[in-house]
């Protein structure tokens, strides 16, 4: 198995050059996000995930988390690694300094977060699952909430939980059925929840679950639904543990992948009901959850992101290493290096591609909450709003879908020693799995793409969206060179099919929303391979800028010339073998939805 | 976990309508494959799949074979179910019947394998080694060796290993260093051999392992291997077991799937060298195994089309119980089968539409090698090879690929509940992933396509397919219907693109052979897509006629009309959602290639 090592170079030209980090950094409240300090974060960040947290993803796959007797043992080293990540003060990275938080930006946070998951994703879900609880809190928690939680999830030195699924309430959280009832100031929770993620651990004392539930005069489906701060062990008035809450972890279940990562059954009210505290309004549940949704979507298709650079890095190793067959143009040189041979190389440029339009997408997605969240002018807040809207879902869809792909290629590379579990990429393959699922399918997120963001403004965040790379594709006819003639040529045609695309799902979701919903799967994916292609273009054009400043060829100023020349070549593969599939992916949503419908379920 | 049922309405159709069996059955040799008889086959093998292999299936994989003190124990019925295959005479179908073989033609054999694969892939992986035993010894084979050895091998009593590759010889076979030395009537071979699949088990009294060596004078490389017949243990005269042979199970990989299948690392000549026999002459192993070489990967191919009809029949249960959201046209109705969401229908679409068009092609190819085989007109014959020749490779890996991507649809189906192991999707997605590897990697098949298959010919046996589609489109267009249109539409542009990317990969594999090998493998899948969408086409077209006939609509003799008319709206959905895609790996092919080149190693 190769190690992790955070790809430091390409973070910090993405983070400058794509995502305009200098931007992100000039905005009132981020003012301490100066360039030694994302330098120093990012380096420490790198140190951490490559010697503490990597070296555990495999051991931690084979042990996994195991349920013995009512408690739930995480894998040899994770208690420790855990202490260590939240003495190095990572966990309250990007929240609010009111609560200890460091307050930098998203933008930072992502980077930094892609290193955790790509170093052990299994680790990593822990944080991520506390940061839903840490965003949902500073914004619709009360006072007493915020001053008893918030120190200590902001730490890390408790963690959260989300408990929305239930058994026959997965994709559909309104069909969920636990029980809250008002006991005094408090209520009494009873029901039961699946697919809790950091249920039960034994790394942290406190484990505050905040649950989704239902008032018994509460409306029927999403509006009906109430949120509810549940912790393991109640707090008492002065900070310190109380007695054990009445919840309970059931079991945890035998899962594909992400094994060291328990994920429980979650028991409440065995005995009379949970205690637990509102968290917002009385069934303004969901309203509350949207509160996070953004950045945990952010954060898990930064997953597929990891997970595809940590699989990148694996393959690449081996095909430096790997001798095996002669090459094509001097057969009688004997035995080279399989990375000599075309189909390989055809297999990490595609990962390598991929997986730079993806870091693109999510560091950009990241700058706009950042925009969002902190712009001083109003009206630029509700653009960059709007653009998260936009991208969020494809972010998280597209990124992990490409994760899923990219391992798989990344095992693929490695021939039959790939198959074989010692190696690592098998692993990679199977945690990267889950991503396109949780935290809404990524089918959900195509409607959310066609039904709430394209459909409710009438496509005008997508239209700004479009228009802006427009710009940017003008821009590039001053440049030079083939790399970014293919360039423009293919992002030419597949901003026109995303258009035409576009313009074909807003006119069919009124007239036929069935149709239109039918094409929002291969839509989106759409919308991703040519906004990856747009980022692509922008760095590929900022590499040349900086070569071009760089005259002399002296690679003074820490310039690195061999990683900008392969700026524009990797836009350009990416450009001539991926950006074609758009046409084909605009067809599929314009054409394609009478064929799919047409079938009687019998049929099937 | 669902169960299996094979599609027997379906696999009639496509043996009858598409790979034409009626013709094959006419051939010299095959005159006993009568309707009656295709007809108790497959239905009695579609009984013994579902009812004896496929509940082995899951609980195989969880038990997995182990490795305990030098012996290899298969899971817990294992050895019963081979027993029942066994007397059930169902090895010994395929093969010559001067063996003991029923020779029954490899067409009705495809779809038989179809369903054992389908209902158990570790567990038919055994009978898919001895395959290759059986035709290595049919053919190259001395008299003795073909007494002693091929009744028993026919009948399945004994089974077969292929012993090929070494850990520094994988692709690269020509890198074996096994060492095979001359003593007497034998030889004696010592060496490791990794990756042996059913190396050592213990559902049968003795494994005849076919193994790959290199004699002491022999040239370098592929030129200087040598094929032994190396028995577990050594037959005497009166054909009963004599002593152990100087070979043994060294241990056991742990894979990512196919758990109940032991794979073996073997070591030979601990103790002085294991006695072998020479099959076929001195230096010329590498040849032999070209004979064998296209039906293993047709049976390879086959595996990626059961594993993806076995998700596909997985996925659709789970749509037809699973309650999950209101529908998009009925929002009041309540909560909906998620069969009734237009994503969800597109998932089952895409899976059937390639279900159906990677079966179409498996079955057609093994029709070609009926017809190369028994064909009574030598020139038939050799047209009948060289389109086999043409099509094995894109059998192989379109097939196999295509079951990763199918199985992988399957699960996300599934939401949160395909990534638990107990669903059964898991394990689909996992035993797919080593088809595309095993027999050649796909990559390898695309080189073989490229580089063996086109350039060899100068693309005669190309042209000769895309002549006949040609003609297919052409009948078409007699045809009435959108769905013929769309079809005729959607294949009229593959084919052009498939043709274009043809004579440009012919020109630059003699200019610039590496630049034509980068795009091999978007090559193959463009192959595997336009010809899977006319083979397609041609089942949509059989099936208007046989409605055509059906003229009063009363389904008189036995004919199926919901699945004929399922036929044509089936391929109209392949021709707009899929057959798009051939111009973008059109392009990918014929202009990717530079970029794919560009970069220094150390540039990734």
């Amino acid at each position: 198995m190769t190690g992790y090592h955070a790809p430091l170079t390409e973070m910090r030209f993405v983070l400058e050059a794509v995502a305009r980090l200098d931007r992100v950094a000039a905005l009132p409240g981020y003012e301490e996000t100066t360039p030694e300090l994302v330098e120093a974060v990012l380096g420490e960040a790198g140190r951490l995930a490559g010697e503490v947290l990597a070296p555990l993803n495999q051991t931690g796959d084979r042990e996994g988390s195991r349920f013995e007797n009512g408690v739930v043992r995480t894998p040899a080293g994770w208690a420790a690694a855990y202490q260590h990540y939240v003495e190095g003060g990572w966990n309250a990275l990007p929240f609010d300094p009111e609560h200890g938080g460091q307050g930098l930006p998203w933008t930072l946070a992502a980077a930094v977060q892609e290193m955790w998951q790509s170093a052990n994703m299994a680790f990593a879900l822990c944080p991520l699952l506390t940061q839903g609880a840490v965003e949902l809190l500073q914004v619709h928690g009360t006072a007493a909430q915020k001053a008893t939680y918030l120190p200590r999830l902001v730490s890390g030195e408790w963690t959260g939980t989300m408990n929305l699924t239930e058994p026959q309430a997965g994709s559909d959280v309104g069909a969920l059925k636990t029980r809250a009832v008002r006991d005094g100031e408090h209520y009494r929770i009873t029901g039961q929840k699946i697919f809790i993620t950091y249920g039960e651990h034994d790394i942290a004392p406190n484990i505050i679950h905040m649950v989704l539930a239902r008032l018994p005069d509460a409306p029927a489906g999403t509006r009906g639904i109430s949120l509810f701060l549940v912790p393991k062990f109640l707090v008492k008035a002065d900070g310190s543990l109380g007695q054990r809450n009445d919840l309970r972890c059931a079991s945890l279940e035998h899962k594909l992948g992400i094994h060291a990562s328990p994920t429980a059954v979650m028991a409440f009210g065995d005995d009379g009901g949970a205690i637990g505290t509102l968290v917002g309004e009385e069934n303004q549940g969901m309203a509350c959850m949207f509160t996070m949704m953004n950045n945990a979507r952010l954060s898990v298709g930064l997953q597929g992101l990891a997970i595809a650079e940590r699989a990148y890095q694996q393959a690449l190793g081996y095909a430096r290493e790997r001798v095996q067959g002669a090459t094509i143009e001097n057969p009688g040189d004997g035995p080279a290096l399989i990375i000599a041979h075309p189909d390989v190389r055809r297999m990490l440029m595609t990962m390598k591609a991929q997986v730079e339009a993806m870091r693109a997408l999510a560091y950009t997605t990241a700058a706009a909450l950042d925009r969002a969240k902190r712009h001083p002018d109003a009206e630029a807040r509700a653009a960059a709003q709007a653009r998260v809207d936009l991208l969020i879902p494809v972010t998280k869809a597209w990124l992990t879908d490409l994760g899923c792909e990219v391992a798989s290629l990344g095992l693929q590379l490695h021939g039959g020693m790939g198959y074989i579990e010692e190696t690592g990429a098998a692993q990679y393959f199977r945690d990267a799995r889950i991503a396109p699922i949780y935290e809404g399918t990524n089918g959900i997120q195509a409607l959310d793409l066609l039904r709430r963001k394209l459909a409710r403004d009438e496509g005008e965040a997508a239209r700004d969206l479009f228009a802006e790379m427009q710009r940017s594709l003008a821009a590039l006819r001053g440049l030079p060179g083939e790399e970014i003639k293919a360039l423009r040529e293919g992002l030419q045609q597949g901003l026109a099919s995303l258009e035409d695309a576009t313009g074909w799902l807003l006119g069919a979701h009124k007239d036929s929303p069935a149709r239109a919903a039918a094409g929002a799967s291969p839509y989106l994916r759409l919308f991703g391979t040519v906004v990856g292609g747009w980022l692509l273009a922008q760095g590929a054009a900022a590499a040349l800028e900086r070569l071009a400043a760089d005259e002399n060829g002296s690679g003074q100023n820490g310039i690195d010339r061999a990683f900008l020349r392969a700026k524009p070549i990797t836009a350009r593969f990416y450009a001539e073998n991926i950006l074609p599939q758009a046409p084909a992916l605009a067809a599929a949503v314009m054409r394609g939805a009478d064929s799919t419908l047409a079938l009687a379920d019998e049929q099937f």
